[in-house]
């Protein structure tokens, strides 16, 4: 099964906002079977929204909308449904019972605006959103003939048209309670991502699976580290070229390591397997390369370790100015392996508090192994733990020398019976080499960690 | 001017990947007076790419392709280009030199993949990237009709079907020293987002620059903080109303703060001046909630007012786990006024270093006014800044209590007169509530300085 994306917004397609709601759709949905054939991005337009529904509606069984359901002048998505599909926009109570309360926990008295929200489509089956004032909109679609999709609730109004009589709400109840199976389903969220995962996960995803039976698509990801993707692709040629004609191979670089994703879309009882034997000739054909069988973020794998022996982290920083720290505390149930970082970045904040000799700070420089190492071994004794990394280097743009470019980092790891340290170059780009330098000093942990173990 | 955006990646439409592409180039060819009319993302499938090419042909003048480049066997994008426009694939030895450069300064031997990265379609002009081992690729084309684009060089060959004669290596160089004023561009550029940015920089947008002369859009955008997105709609609904037709206004909420962007597309000699009247007017109505007048984060905010006065800070975080460190440090030149961190994801960090009572952290808990007042002044106190700032609170998913429920923050500012504090509660959901934490204390730190200053 197909899924579809409309994403809307003047504020994405300026490029103020990244949209990240989806690609969290498309995993989600990809857990429950089904592919996302598309993502259109659209501005705030009637006329784009409406073309991207008939397309999406093209190649797609379910079609989800985020955007254009705030209480602001700019957000237009229901009108545009409801031009579309032949219906108007009624005051549903229950929507204005749910934003007044929203707004009520919060204080706030509820406005013209507001009421807005409360307006939906007469043929759409309300979706409660219980984290937010704009409600979610499910409209059913049972009929595209030559891309123009039809209403199943109105025999007479087609898109664009009038219908001549408004369905009664009545229908629209006893429609909550029963949907005809393979009907086409359009959803419309909010564009705030976690109002939009709240619909998902607990309205529209249960509801979708209940109407719909297919197999999940098998996948399995592997997480490599040490290796350039295209030594990798020259090293694993021949294995790729044997693979069954309906696996799928990816190759998934990211900022310190490579996932390599097998996906089989019509999985049988022979494909778990297979797939797993082609993993173990895999691991002959690169070894020193694989560091997870499963689909983790490095800094999940940091936690997986520390927790499975009971081990403790610290992190110093420098350049990474605190990104090591949040990546590894993005991970719920962190607190049990990870004590803290000191950031330092300063000197001054090297020697006073990380305890660098002031001396091999001026001899060696910031950006040195010698520095790397006594900040590694300085928060791992300040901070009471098995195990730290430290990172110094120079993001960039600016403080760089041609003995140390913009790019360079030295990152230390030290673990309870050495210090361990190494020269990493990069390119210019702050951003990525913050992203970079952290992913890095993660998969020298891993690596430092599954050696001692 | 129009441009399309076309993400190409099966990674984006498993939800593996996020796409951050189409955000920048929206934003950077904005600068330069193009709207984007849509992104459409696609996977590695060449009826896809196509059909979104044409779709991008019709609305855009400029289309942008990203991915689909790299040497591993998953990447089509170069074949659909040379079926779709009639030509085919030759070896491009500039390209392959390059190539071969790239790998030997990484120590890298050249692999059969990577020759297979120096072919590029025999009617494209190639883009050099210096930064990478996939070349950009620039095909001209000069009509359009009925959303089926023909190519300029070859007379004969439409899309789809091969062309009677490939046309010459030399009539490309001829094309790479003019090129023809109006024709419609299609670029194909590397999916690695540093990569694609360093083609963009430093060959297209000059490129594009040098053939269309468009007025840039006029933007004014203001910074709010304190102002729910419905208060803040119906307090300047009339103001909005009386804004001219040719201004557009959009509202873009983020963690802690509303962005009102006001923009003209049309910009003449009046604009400038008819908008900073309309941004006067304003003030007076919200005259308490516009924290800046420009299109600037709160984490460069909080670097350009400490700058302005030579102040330094500091934070101190227990739950946002070093994200605050981070947003502030992602500034280039931060180390101007930045000093440091202290994360202290246990109490005993809290205490030992930070020197936190051990009887408040007991008395009051670690999520209380107390503490966080504490770690501010404590971290103040310790790496000697003008300012500091300190989180403590529960991101969840566990944690949480009736009295304290998950997404309880107390956040404190201690400046070089007071230490003062403040709850927020938000939500469940462990990342945006790192997210909203870490914007507060930034937009906490911003008004307790305006105050000062």
């Amino acid at each position: 099964m197909n899924a579809g994306i409309i994403i809307i917004g003047d504020e994405i397609l300026i490029g103020q906002v990244v949209d990240i709601n989806s690609s969290w759709i498309s995993r989600e949905m990809n857990k429950i079977g089904f592919r996302t054939e598309t993502v259109i991005t659209v501005g705030d337009d009637g006329k784009s929204i409406s073309d991207a529904i008939d397309r999406c509606l093209e190649v797609a069984d379910v079609v989800f909308m985020t955007g254009g359901l705030g209480p602001t002048k700019d957000d237009i998505t229901k009108k545009v449904i409801c031009e579309k599909f032949g219906t108007e926009l009624v005051l549903n109570e229950a929507v204005l019972a749910n934003v007044a309360e929203m707004l009520g926990r919060r204080g706030i008295a509820l406005t013209e605006n507001n009421r807005g929200q409360a307006l939906v489509p007469a043929t759409a089956t309300v979706v409660n959103n219980a984290v937010g004032t704009a409600p979610g909109i499910m409209m059913e679609i049972s009929n595209i003939s030559h891309s123009v999709p039809f209403v199943s609730t109105s025999s007479t109004g087609g898109i664009n048209s009038l219908p001549e009589t408004l369905p009664e709400r009545s229908r629209r109840a006893s429609r909550r309670v029963e949907l005809v199976g393979r009907n086409k389903l359009l959803f419309s969220m909010p564009g705030v991502p976690f109002e939009m995962r709240y619909l998902m996960e607990h309205e529209i995803i249960p509801l979708i699976k209940k109407h719909y039976n297919l197999k999940p698509v098998f996948h399995k990801t592997l997480l490599l580290t040490g290796i350039a993707e295209s030594i990798l692709a020259e090293k694993i040629s021949d294995w790729e070229d044997s693979l069954a004609e309906n696996v799928k191979l990816a190759y998934l670089p990211a900022y310190s390591s490579i996932r390599l994703r097998l996906s089989v879309y019509q999985p049988d009882d022979t494909t778990e397997s297979y797939i797993n034997a082609k993993v173990e000739e895999l691991k002959r054909i690169v070894p020193e390369n694989i560091i997870a069988y499963e689909d983790i973020k490095l800094e999940e794998l940091v936690g997986k370790l520390l927790k499975d022996k009971h081990f403790t982290v610290a992190t110093a920083e420098s350049c990474t100015g605190g990104k090591v720290a949040s990546l590894i505390t993005s991970v719920s149930g962190s607190s049990e392996y990870y004590k803290g970082s000191v950031v330092s970045y300063c000197n001054e904040v090297k020697a006073d508090v990380l305890g660098v000799s002031r001396a091999d700070l001026e001899k060696y420089g910031a950006v040195s192994s010698t520095v790397a190492e006594q900040m590694a071994s300085g928060v791992r004794r300040l901070l009471k733990t098995d195990y730290a990394v430290a990172t110094t280097g120079i993001a960039g743009p600016t403080g760089g020398s041609d003995e140390k470019p913009v790019g360079t980092v030295w990152i230390a790891v030290a673990t309870p019976t050495k210090v361990v340290s190494r020269k990493y170059v990069f390119g210019k780009d702050r951003a990525i080499n913050i992203e970079r330098f952290a992913a890095s000093a993660l998969s020298m942990l891993i690596v430092e960690m599954e050696k001692e173990c």
